[in-house]
């Protein structure tokens, strides 16, 4: 199987390590006619960028976009969509004890289990650097939702313990604080507590929400491809994502169905529902209400400390992750989030569009 | 896109409504030569079978696998096994409410709004019958996973506020009880909360987990398909699943990049680690130690309590879902978490087959 | 990967032997609201019955087709149709020298090589019987055609050397004769050829030719997935199939540009060709004309003449096919080569529905 | 459908137009230690450059093919190859009537019948640039198969009316004549007709034949993705082939079972087949005997002759091709039908890999 194809109607695939000449994706299926820019896929990419605050490192990634294929005249062709960002920081360097260790926490281990063969350099292709196709690909579902009315969005719900409760979410405020975190409060005293993880050598984990406006009812794929599915497929394929939850997630284990039930009503002849438990997800089919999402992060696995580990000859050694690391993944791996969303959205909307032999019809101007 | 398909190189396809003629599954990719017999899945669909214990129904499913195809002189050959389980259950009757009105946490609103038609009887294709096919391919897959000598293993962990910490656990016990927790005086208690539920007409949710033991390292598909990913998108498929978690899952959020790395180290010339926050997953990959997931599982939607709703035309009415039913979904998913666990691994065993170039010389006897 | 499967939008998955219990296909992503009956399905079943005239086999197969699940009152509900044809012919026989023995021109050896082990009874799984899901399938695809207004016509062009001229096709006569041919008298002229054939233990080959009325322009899916490749696909996929054509095929290569272009004119402000050459595919999307395509079948492998092979045992032996045997494939293999033409071209209207934003903003009401 | 991938293990997507910045491919799925340079792309990709007779273009293409990932240390990873090529000849320059008019026999309507857009500049997307891609993929598969011990050749059968009967088969020159004809002499007729062609401002179509040696039996999967049907997906999603045949082709059509089936004998403990005429193919499967398989090319659609057209605005017009073709596309088809044929073989060596429950026991140790 190609691991590293996402998506059957709206596809895409990257390809890149994080040391090597460039890293890109292509998005193959994307509807002709959406307006599109290089701007449009920056726009999203700087919101991963490191060195944006203290909380995340000042490495010199400048990441910019080139539209290689696929838009002609500023809009979609209908053609593979090929997006490439060279890498800056490729030069030639002691990689030291990362060449034949395996860093705890990492897929050194893994890969070379699986492959027997590895690029070691700034974890190869296991680099979180690898998102930043998704991230150019996400720009362009986002632009599509938004031509259909659909808008996805993500931030920050906790750093450690600090998690906003949903009473006190300002959404304004997310672009206003280096965690995209919606509370400015709250965000202060996230950004103190990652202050005393870099102090100790740590690093902190964190959730991040995402919540999709817009759907119409009925979106996602019965049985094994329900949105929430797709959508946990797509957020657990990110590196450092370990749980995913729709609605109330893992609260549900407790709670009665006479809570956890979402009672219908009817508001100016629309199918509403008074509660969203469910997170906008019934039988595995949005239900017309917001969908809402969470992913657990786990803390960045590179600390400085020193760790026990084993090196690839089968010898125990200990280890401490040099240069500048992040001491937390959180808001860089939001708008990866929205990326996976909204890609899984635009995809599961395309495989919508046959659902109904009016469709067709309509489509195809028959009846 | 075709929803009802799961998996590439050990492909699942389940059809069939809870009250129409029959239900099944085709499985095709399984490799030839394994014996397999109709007990081997009869052993598998008995565990999720209803009236085996006063949390469950009594409905009249007996539920009896029968193998049409792929499978000859005892050994499967290779080509699509299909099994077919007739429903018992089909007699004409009073469809009632039901037949016109959305249950509240049920599908019945999000299929009439993506298909304009729907099968309402007994919930159609959205009935927890529908698993029926999921626990057969299970069957299948468990049975060719203990051949490579890995082992699958659901359990219930939670039944509301009942939770059983790992520290109690006996594995020993968990068919001993009918909730199937391998602990059998939370067994007791979730029991007694079970009926509680009962009494007053309402339900409750819980927690299953599953362990892979024996797992090679390095199975996973690197980006998108990694094991992790399509873990969840396999356990979140299933009908009540609300949310999804590997090894520490959002425990990961509040701990420290010092606590939660897992330290290798050599064992007899293997590497080993000495804690496992991963969940035996690294990278998306196995990595040798036993894969643990979690899924939490919503309460049951039908309750006899009255509650508001709307029908299909877009009036406002009250229902309270007659018949009997299950307290709680947890026990019988077991079995449902277990096989789609099973499948999902042999899916990425096989697609791991051509990682190598080493492993192909193997098979093709060159070098 | 499982072979079994066919199609991404409209899936079908075939399964069965030719003397297990019972063969059939679930069809996966029929669009919902599509009247369909057992009668629909019979129709193309009976095209492929054998013992219809003499030079088809008298065997017993009734095969009468059953619908498990996916209609219900009467339409189709967007879930997957099961359809089961249940063998009639299974009775425990001396299945002699086929048991052992590999009849050249058949599937035996292969599989055994593949596999290691096949299930020998009347040809297992590489039988024709396995085609009996295909056409099904392709029943449910052809009504869905009509009612977008594409038609989908095969019949036998060719029976060994006796060759209907197009000059000479009447469309109208086709089902007049058992040979499924566009002109009597060629018919007669080839049912005396097959009585001399039959008569010398012998049996003969022929071409099946299938034209697609009114696919709207631009359908197919550029670069790998285009119409005619998935066309090429879907016919040599039936066994007897050894080579296939679009518009001038073969005849392309000794013609010249001049005389292979197709002119464009305008004709009442629609875009038409002077000529159809190119056989309603340029670039590989449907062109507006119609497409025409076809498929070279061999001579029935299976002849009573005694012929050199080996065992499976590493001996040399003899062999002579006995029972019934039909002396030329082609007139059954009609309907099929419809069915995949007609599976085919669903498949990928069903994927061009999302080729244009403006679609998409059509279907779900947006702009 | 993401209509840009092929292959489902080994699997490829090409994207770029004929006068973007570049055109390139991602190949995902290769299996890791597989010695790989950028040489042993550029090999295959100078075998269809342009300029290397009189009989194609002298156009100023270089098609430097460079590796952005998925090699390492001169070995592949496992992880995705990305090949890119700069487009040399991106100057911006007056499209003439080609930006408005449809050339006949060329896919510009039909792109504009699916997408309503196109890039007009040098046929955009579907030009036969495209196809550098594949070849660059082919390249990889065909090392692969190398070290598997199998072989593709592909080389011109026939151009026009010259047709290189089997017996005169020289397989040593191909690469001595422009043409890729394993005959000199043949080679020199044809290339005095394709001056006559010249002179006639017309172009020829032709015959490129393929085999591949070494293949062992059982490859394939059955029913849908047999090796003969993904061959002929393969070659006939190649621009402008418009027939596909294994062994006999449309051959069988007029001979009879006794002469079509090939006799099994025994040659020192292996099977063999005394004579061919399957083309190395039973049942979709390969029988260990050469796979022989046979593409039509259409002549050049553009010529320089003023032919009848439309424009897109419903305008009839004549449109005459201006700047250098290439007066035949079959010599430089041939490398890119080797690369068809090589990735197809990979990706089912590749699925084959799970067929039989002994290999799995083997590459996992346990038996």
């Amino acid at each position: 199987m190609a691991g590293s194809t996402y998506g059957t109607s709206f596809s895409i695939t990257t390809w890149g390590e994080s040391h090597g000449p460039a890293i890109g994706a292509v998005i193959d299926g994307c509807p002709s006619g959406l307006p599109l820019s290089e701007e449009d896929i920056q726009e999203f990419l700087d919101r991963r960028k490191p060195g944006q605050s203290k909380y995340t490192t000042a490495r010199s990634e400048s990441d910019q976009a080139q539209i290689l294929s696929g838009v002609f005249n500023g809009q979609t062709t209908g053609t593979p969509i090929s997006i490439i960002i060279h890498n800056q920081d490729q030069r030639s360097r002691d990689y030291g004890k990362i060449k034949d260790c395996y860093r705890p926490g990492h897929a050194d281990y893994t890969f070379d289990a699986k492959y027997g063969i590895r690029d070691y350099r700034g974890g190869g292709r296991s680099s979180g650097r690898e998102t930043i196709g998704r991230v150019a690909a996400g720009a362009i579902a986002s632009k599509l939702l938004r031509r259909l009315g659909i808008k996805v969005l993500a931030y920050t719900k906790a750093i450690g313990n600090i998690i906003i409760p949903e009473a006190e979410y300002n959404y304004g405020c997310i672009y206003d604080n280096p965690l995209y975190m919606p509370n400015n409060s709250y965000a202060k005293e996230a950004g103190d507590y990652l202050e005393d993880c870099v102090k100790n050598q740590d690093s902190s984990g964190g959730v991040i929400e995402c919540i999709l406006e817009g759907m119409p009812a009925g979106i996602g794929e019965p049985v094994f491809h329900k949105l929430d599915a797709k959508l946990s497929q797509a957020l657990m394929s990110i590196g450092a994502v370990k749980g995913v939850e729709i609605g109330d997630g893992f609260q549900v284990s407790h709670t009665k169905g006479s809570e956890n039930n979402d009672s219908f009503y009817m508001d100016n002849g629309k199918i509403c529902k008074r509660t969203n438990h469910s997170g906008g997800v019934l039988g595995g089919l949005s239900d017309g209400s917001r969908i809402v999402l969470r992913a657990a992060i786990k803390p960045t696995p590179s600390i400085s400390q020193e760790q026990d580990t084993v090196d690839a000859y089968g010898g125990e050694t200990r280890i401490a992750i040099t240069g500048r690391h992040d001491p937390v993944i959180v808001p860089r791996a939001v708008v990866v989030v929205e990326a996976m969303a909204a890609i899984t959205a635009v995809d599961l909307l395309l495989a919508n569009m046959g659902a109904k032999l009016e469709y067709l019809e309509k489509v195809y101007n028959r009846n």
